[in-house]
Order: structure tokens, then C-alpha cells, then sequence
């Protein structure tokens, strides 16, 4: 006697397949959950033939994944494909023009065309639904949208790809260099062939922009973001961050100050055995502060079938359930800019490393730089390893602006004694 | 030309003075959050003169707050009177026979009358929601409703207890005896003056109970949990534990195995610095396991006034937007008891620390005991600090039947050159 939601699913990939299992698995449970049947009907992937591990046999193929939005008997589009543009976009669009739900995991095309999708969704009173394009399995959206509801946010801290958590927790763990990692998870397919959309921080941004809008009622805004990767960390460094008692995490962070908002990709310091610090390998963190509650951490898997696949089907279920929100939990009409606060007015505190000859009056020019900028230094430790190599000074700072800290790192490179790059790794209290 | 959603407050201590001021002080952004002004238009209160940073001169005062379920113009009470029995429950049960919502942070009153309330306000088709019943501003229930929705659980496990993970914390920290920790923690008001209902888990037991019935679909059932408190944790114990790479909390653990479904409440050794292990002093966690998420944790305050006002605002505006959901995910309908697992069933590794006399064969005896129990051992160590005082023997297992630990703890204690009660900390794998 109870309701069914009729679902068609565009791409059967990874995500795609555990959707569909878990739709068939825990069916009974589910429906007692939600009240309706959740009937997969039609599906459009690339290789028909392929074993999935779920049966598909009852259910309408298409080839063409747009086509999905056009057949009748179908409530709900979940959008698998990928990509910010092409068939994931067209599919999306004409399947709210027709009045369906749409439910995706796409970051790419919610950081990019998010806003105008959700206007398209509330034009045609339908939900868009998109739990499974941040931080996989962690409910972090619904989250912001429900749990947290009541709260003006401080500030949102995340480790949100898990590739670059796990590069950075295995070189920390075993002494190696970032390429040495990098190439050990390319070859176990944790990292793609062209990583920089990971390790330059370009996938955190995606994300980290859709929970800025979701946090602040701001339009997503990729553009204003400050990114910067992982590549430039060393194992040197990672001896040293241990060694003061820290660890390394690449965070995508949204704060609001007396300025506005400030978006920034970056790695980070934090304290090796704080609730962030201990997220290890491929998992996923989000640290949010609200004035009411306080600091809140969710963490979980990042990224794979299961975990993306929960949050597909938990925004299926509250679609199901009746439930219905704007996109970004304001309608598109509320949603409103605020002013960008400036990277150079970011108050941090650093950790910074100096590869130096080893010679008298080093560290007198260095002391005298930060002197000069008005940066009050907190530790200064000189690593000589080796007679023949450089020394290292490794230095942290006390609270200081972006642009003092960007002065003196300029002047750092410009002494003679400095033979490297300076390396700067900013330090984050959470 | 939005609409309003006109609010009672019953009882205006911490909670309610917080909840009143967090809905002031964030109403506008609660309005483009929701659709909805969010308006206190009555309350309950023992003193109308106290000053409580809020400002509630326009607001209607009754002295009896059950009146407050009577008020034509109210659509939603807010339960924060507490208590299972007496004027909370007559007030929830009035206001849901009214038409109007009810939403409340009284765990003892939804562990013992959920569902029955549950049903009343299917029948009423009103909203009733006590995110806050459980781990203050960590929203634990909306997660379970709807972020981890697609999930069927393996096992939801909690620190639940704030005073609790406080005394535990500072006794590890501190390296101080649990009755000199408890006095602080009282003269701090921390703990009650009666610490029995937080230090011997009934609280936990509460909380568990209600997050059980919302994991597993099952009837809240707190008389078959297995409830033990914290209260025989020795100085010792903390620093063997600390020794051995662990920490202590006390849990609320469900879980479902082939026999059904086991609840709990014990202390149990974590590893110190696991995810959960590092959640110290007064902040709560949970730890979520799910067939398609894989784990999940969640971390926030769990008690104070902006936590639990953050938990109770945020029902609130779930109702302002329209959501509605029974109470307990499922209608009462679908609401099924599942088989107990028994205590005696429960596999498990174990910390035991027994004071011996420092004589010969003792170690020979509490070996033949394990033998005889096909416990296997982990390891054991002796520690003989004072030659004046028993020697210390700890030990830790292997995966062990309940039954058999139970038999085995039974033949130490009848042993002579055992001193003391053996002490027996489970130890969890989380």
C-alpha cells in the first residue's frame, strides 16, 4: 500500500553500482524508514553487460543519459556522470525543466552552476539534492542545512580530499617524500594520473565553496578562493612539524571577520594528536565553530562506493520522505554577496624553514628581517644534519599579519645565505 | 509578508534563557534560513524578574506552564522543565492533543515515554523532536534520520556523559583518585551533589536508549541495557591503562549481532589517541557504523546552554520550514522489537587488573584459571611498586566470551592470593 519513487541513475560507475545495491539491500529498511518503495527503473552507463554486483535486469536502458529526463514514469534523476559542463549539466537541467527531482554527487558542476540550478529547482518546485559532493559518506551538508540550523558559523575547517590526506599522513608516517607517495598512490589508484586536481588543492576548493555558500548564505564563489597545494612540503618538514608537535593537513577553510568572508585552500598545522589532527589516510574532517554550539567535528570516509553512495540515497530518502528545501537552504533570492576579506589581512601564525649556509651572522640577518616586519617570532631551532648540506632553521611565529609574513619571506629569499626557496606552512588553531 | 511561527518556552533556566537569546540574536538569519519568523510569544518561568540577557517584556507570562499548551495563538512548545514524569509530561501531552508541535531537550521523559508520545503526535500530525535529549549540540538524531539514513547500523557508540569523560580525563591527566576528581568536579558544578544518575550511567543508559530506537527502529527499551559506571576506576587502573597505549571512556554502546540486539553502558579502554579516544574533558562523541558508510564519528559539547539551545533551535526551524517526520523516523506502526542478545554472549578483549600477594605460584594459579576458561591471553605484566603493598598483575585478552570472563573473575576473587575485587574494563575496538 505504501508510495513508490520511481529513480533513474546516469552512470553505473563505482558510486553508481553501490547506489543501486544499496537501494536493493536495504529496500525493506529503507521503506520503513521513508514510507515509499524506492524502484530503480532506468539506467543509462556505458557497458550494459558489465557485472555490477546488483541485478539490473527489469530496468529501462538508455544510451544517451539525457534521455533519462524525459521518461514519465521516473520522480527522481541521480546524476553519476561528473564534469561541470556537457551531458552531467544538460542531463541536470532538463530533468528539474521536467519537473524531476535530481540528486548528485558532482562537485565540479554544484561549484560551478550551483545557484542557477537551484533556481531552476525552485522554478519547478523539485529538490536538488547534492549530500554526496562533499566529503563522501559525512552528512556535513545536511548538517549545515538542519543540525546546525540555528547557528552563525565562525568558521568551517575541512579536510575534504582524501588523497592528499593520505599522501601527507604516509609521508609523515614513514619518513618518505612527497613524489616518492604521490607515485606509490597512483599505482594503488588512490591518485590519478594527472594529480594535480588533488594535491593543488582544486578538489578541496570545489567543495570547500559549496560549504561556504551552504554556511553563510553567499553565492558560491570558486573564484575569490586562496589555493595553494601540497607539493612544496617536504620529508624535511615533516620531521620538524613532528617534531614541534604538530602534523600536516591540506584545509579548505571559510571564515568570516569584521572584513567578510575569506575562502583559502592551504596545508596547515595542527597539534598531532587534536581531534583534527588524528583524521588520518583517506579520511575526511569538517571542523565547524557556531556561536551557539560551539565547535563541532564530523568525520568519515571521504570518498568510494559505499560512502558516496549513503549520501546519494540518504537525500533520495528525504526526498521520499516529503521533504523539501532550497538547494542551498535559503531560496536564490536570500542568498546574498558579502565582501571579500584580504589574504594579506589574515592573521595566522607560521611555520616556516630556511635552508642557510652554515655561517656566523645567519641568524642575525633572519632576526633582523622579522624585527623589521613586526613579526614576533615563538621558536627558532637550527637542524645541522650534515656538515656538508645546508643547515635548516626551522621558525614559528606568534599571531601575524599575511602581508608581513609575505614581506619577510621575500626578504629571506634575497640573502645570500638562504640557498633554498623559503618554505612556509601557515599554522591553524583548531 | 513572511510567516511566523509564534513560540512557548517552558522552563527558562540555562537552556531556555540560551535558546530564547539564540533566537533574538540570529532572527534574521533565521528567517532567510526557514521562511519564517521565529517568535517567542509566551513562556514559563519560576522567576519573572530575574535578569536572564535576554529581553522578554512583550512576551505572555503563565505561572502554571501547562497553561502554555492551551494558548490559541501558539504553534509550538518548547518542553525544558525536564523530569520523566509531573507537569513536563502533562505538558507535552496536552500541547501534541492541541495541534501544536513539541520540542523538548527531556531525554528521561522521551527514554520512558517516546514512543507512546510518538504516537500521539502521529495522531495529532504535529512534530515532536528532542534533538537536544541527546549529546547537547551534536546533532546525533538528525544524522540517524536523515544524513545516515541509507544505512542499516552495525554499531552507534557514544560518549554521552560529559561529567563523566570530565572526571575521566582529569584523572588520566591529573593522575588523581576518582573520589578527589568527583568533589572538584562538584564544587566546580560539574557533577550534582547526587552524582549517581551521571557516574553510574544512568544518564548514558537514558541517552542510549533513545538512539538505539532511532538506529535499529526498534521501541525504546532502557530497562534491558546493561549499565555500569565509572565508580571502581582506580588511579592505578589510569596509569596502567596509559601505560598500555589506552584511555578510558564511559559508552553507551548498541548493537545488533545474529542473537538481536545488545545495549550497554560500560567503561571501556579506547586506544589514547584513536578518534574517539581524543575527546576529552566535557565533549561527547559518537561513533557510527554503517553497512554503506563505513565509520563515522561526530563530535561537539554535549551539555551547557548554548550547545542544547543550538539543538533545540534547530527543531525548531525544521518545523518553520514544514519538514515533518515521526518522531522516531518510523511511524509508531513500523515500529518493531527485535530479539536481546545476551550480556553473557558478548565477545570482547578485556583489561584485569588483580592485587596479588608477591608470593610464589601466583601467576601459576591466575594462568591455570585462564587456561581452564580457554581465555587467551594478551599479555600480562607484574608491577611491584612497594614491597609493602600487594603486587599489581595486569592483564589484557584476546577475544573472550563474556561468560567465560565472568567465571574466570569468579575464581580470582575466590583465590587467597588475590587482595582485592579483580577490577574487569572491557575493551573496545572502535
Amino acid at each position: 500500500m505504501s508510495k513508490t519513487l520511481n529513480i533513474a541513475i546516469a552512470g553505473l560507475g563505482t558510486v553508481g553500482a553501490a547506489a543501486a545495491k544499496l537501494l536493493q539491500d536495504n529496500a525493506e529498511l529503507l521503506r520503513r524508514r521513508c514510507g515509499a518503495q524506492l524502484q530503480v527503473v532506468a539506467v543509462s552507463a556505458r557497458s550494459k553487460g558489465k557485472d555490477r554486483g546488483v541485478s539490473l535486469g527489469a530496468v529501462k536502458w538508455v544510451d544517451d543519459a539525457r534521455a533519462l529526463a524525459d521518461l514519465p514514469d521516473v520522480d527522481l534523476v541521480v546524476e553519476l556522470i561528473g564534469g561541470s559542463e556537457g551531458v552531467a549539466k544538460e542531463l541536470v537541467e532538463r530533468a528539474i525543466a521536467n519537473g524531476k527531482h535530481v540528486v548528485t554527487a558532482n562537485k565540479a558542476l554544484i561549484a560551478h552552476h550551483g545557484i542557477a540550478l537551484a533556481a531552476l529547482a525552485e522554478k519547478h518546485d523539485v529538490m536538488l539534492a547534492f549530500e554526496a559532493a562533499v566529503a563522501g559518506g559525512i552528512p556535513i551538508i545536511d548538517t549545515l542545512r538542519h543540525g546546525l540550523s540555528a547557528n552563525a558559523f565562525h568558521i568551517v575547517a575541512g579536510i575534504l580530499n582524501g588523497t592528499c590526506n593520505y599522501i601527507l599522513t604516509t609521508m609523515q608516517k614513514q619518513g618518505r617524500a612527497f613524489e616518492d607517495v604521490l607515485k606509490e598512490a597512483q599505482d594503488l589508484g588512490y591518485a590519478e594520473a594527472d594529480p594535480s586536481f588533488d594535491v593543488d588543492g582544486i578538489d578541496t576548493a570545489h567543495k570547500l565553496a559549496i560549504l561556504t555558500s551552504l554556511a553563510y548564505g553567499t553565492p558560491v564563489d570558486i573564484d575569490s578562493i586562496q589555493i595553494e597545494g601540497i607539493r612544496h612540503i617536504t620529508d624535511l618538514d615533516m620531521r620538524y612539524i613532528a617534531e614541534l608537535g604538530y602534523t600536516v593537513k591540506l584545509l579548505g577553510i571559510a571564515q568570516k571577520n569584521q572584513e567578510g568572508i575569506l575562502q583559502r585552500v592551504h596545508p596547515a598545522l595542527v597539534p598531532k594528536h587534536a581531534p583534527i589532527g588524528v583524521i588520518d589516510g583517506a579520511f575526511n574532517a569538517i571542523h565547524v565553530e557556531g556561536d551557539a554550539v560551539g565547535r563541532v567535528l564530523l568525520e568519515g570516509r571521504g570518498a568510494g562506493g559505499g560512502p558516496t553512495a549513503s549520501s546519494v540515497v540518504a537525500d533520495i530518502v528525504q526526498v521520499a520522505r516529503g521533504v523539501r528545501y532550497p538547494a542551498f537552504t535559503m531560496p536564490v533570492s536570500e542568498i546574498k554577496a558579502l565582501p571579500q576579506a584580504q589574504m594579506s589581512n589574515h592573521v595566522s601564525s607560521y611555520y616556516i624553514r630556511l635552508a642557510v649556509k652554515d655561517q656566523p651572522g645567519v641568524l642575525a640577518n633572519i632576526t633582523a628581517i622579522f624585527a623589521e616586519q613586526a613579526i614576533s617570532v615563538r621558536s627558532i631551532i637550527q637542524h645541522t644534519h650534515d656538515p656538508l648540506a645546508p643547515a635548516q632553521i626551522v621558525i614559528t611565529t606568534h599571531d601575524t599579519r599575511e602581508s608581513a609574513m609575505r614581506n619577510a619571506l621575500q626578504q629571506f629569499a634575497s640573502l645570500t645565505s638562504v640557498v633554498e626557496t623559503p618554505n612556509m606552512i601557515r599554522i591553524e588553531k583548531l
